[in-house]
């Protein structure tokens, strides 16, 4: 686990969207960053406290994430003086970058020499068993999707918070180096070795409270061919209760496959609950979660309405509406 | 790729089925195997000559394959004296245990100081790509079943041997260590980090003649929660033309899984064929291939008549019947 709380490291981020990553944070658990630190030349502002290093560990801060996308594949001077001047401070680094923290010899020997711990949150840091498919105790659902990168950690995150403002058991749990940044912890499965994806999975979501429910971050699509094999590896390993189905109505091919056209919702539902029955016969799916952002709000009521009617289960786009009535839809199950 | 031909070493094992990996390359590629070394106590026995170390280097032999698992994960000191005697007399070594060679230090410092290479098989050695869904040219084959273990190798290899016999364009691509050491080389797809998955099963059936048939060694089973996701990204990253359905009907449970029931042969084409088409669209199911070592002949030929009769396809025991029929159902692809 990554400590908490954070300060959120911002770089000179050229614009918002490099700054996903602190975004994400701020926006899911405002709770971990307690301030923001700016190079020269950032655009990007989360609405934090503007800190120096100094000022964050007296506040508390623990942890300096990298909350930005960095250019070009590298880390560049400007931010390497800035995170080997975090760790004489005191902070462990956490990163979700390609370019790990520990290729570099010099960030390594000052961790080291300060006995700090460097995250990078995209290389498995556990040895995962093999799955054994036995039923465990709680409560689980996971978000499936037509395609990758449809709004599935969204959806889930979005499950989390409302369940956990309404005072129910809930508990995100990440399967991405977005999601593991956000909570501190988490299982990075696009990394894992193919024989213990399943078995990382069950070791996420282990036995709980029968009125438990964890929310497993989806990834890939049992319809995408580069990622289907780890999509239905959750599938398995979740063993999920319920299914909520996500989409991104406008794409005109599945994403980085020119040739490729994403199923209907309805070729999703059949297939994703034939292979989740396999380990869970209970398994139901409950709602659908589209993301609407390329429709102006009429559109996008009228569609997220048309689908309702088509599929005979709720439909909301979160971001527009929030995920009550997807919550609600557990109630049953 | 291991350089061939090989001589097969058996150690001390202790009964027939313990030397399965030379067994396989005796099978399957008796001309790569021209001896066999056995130390004393060897129950298991080729019928290749038994040679010395020196007199298979005469004779043209380029690796000590280790043909022969190993009792309780380490090599004795008997096999080392043997494996180290092997490096100085100019032998690479192959092996598919899961104690890697190169965990040996003196292992790695004679073959290094030899010039000799450690072929691990169980270990990725290529960076595969992530899939790109682009249709090849040549066509594929793979073997599913309705659960882990029921001779998906033996059925792709049989009709490997089948096709060349014939003069057919065909090439066994193996997917699995035993395959890779009889053959030479492959992907140790169970030990691929999941992302490159089925980019590595993409890399390992390329572009080909469009008369040429790859013979995919299949891993697995969708129906078995532990590998499920291997067995889809061979379906996605293999595009297969051709299935055969692989089953053997005589287990209580799924392997490993006492509470999972294997799937029938009409769920598993009904659902193998759904997840195929989405990467190749022509994919069809040609025949079955069915283990029926627990039966006597009579038996055995009554059930592969009613499996036939029941699912419309020929329906064969390449063990005891050969692979004439299955590949014959290649013919209309």
């Amino acid at each position: 686990m990554i400590k908490t709380p954070y300060l959120l490291f911002l770089g000179d981020a050229p614009d918002a969207l490099a700054a996903k990553v602190a975004q994400g944070i701020k926006d899911w658990r405002p709770e971990n960053a307690i301030g923001q630190l700016r190079l020269a030349g950032c655009k990007a502002d989360m609405g934090l406290p503007d800190m120096t290093l100094e000022e964050a560990r007296a506040a508390g801060a623990e942890t300096l994430v990298i909350g930005v996308a960095n250019r070009g594949g590298v880390l560049s001077d400007l931010w390497r003086d800035c995170l080997l001047e975090a760790l004489v401070a005191g902070f462990d680094l956490a990163s979700g970058l390609h370019t790990l923290l520990r290729s570099y010899p010099d960030l390594v020997e000052v961790a080291q020499s300060h006995g700090r711990v460097l995250h990078d949150v995209r290389v498995p840091t556990v040895n995962y068993p093999i799955a054994n498919g036995v039923p465990r105790t709680g409560k689980r659902c996971l978000a499936v999707g037509t395609d990758c990168s449809v709004g599935k950690m969204y959806t889930a995150l979005a499950m989390d918070a409302t369940m956990r403002a309404r005072g129910m058991k809930a508990t995100f749990r990440p399967t991405g180096q977005t999601g593991i940044l956000i909570t501190g912890g988490g299982v990075p499965l696009d990394a894992v070795i193919a024989d213990f994806m399943a078995g990382s999975v069950e070791w996420l979501t282990p036995d709980n409270d029968p009125d438990h429910w964890d929310l497993i971050e989806g990834q890939g699509s049992l319809f995408h061919v580069s990622y289907s094999g780890v999509t239905l590896a959750l599938i398995h390993g979740g063993q999920p209760d319920a299914l909520v189905l996500c989409d991104e109505p406008t794409r005109p091919h599945m994403r980085g496959l020119p040739d490729y056209k994403a199923p209907s919702l309805e070729v999703l539902r059949e297939t994703t609950l034939a292979m989740a029955r396999v380990a869970n016969p209970a398994c139901q799916v409950v709602g659908i979660s589209v993301n609407t952002q390329h429709f102006n709000e009429t559109d996008a009521l009228a569609h997220l309405a048309a689908v309702e009617d088509r599929m005979g289960l709720p439909t909301v786009d979160p971001f527009r509406q929030g995920a009550d009535r997807l919550v609600d839809a557990l109630a049953g199950i």
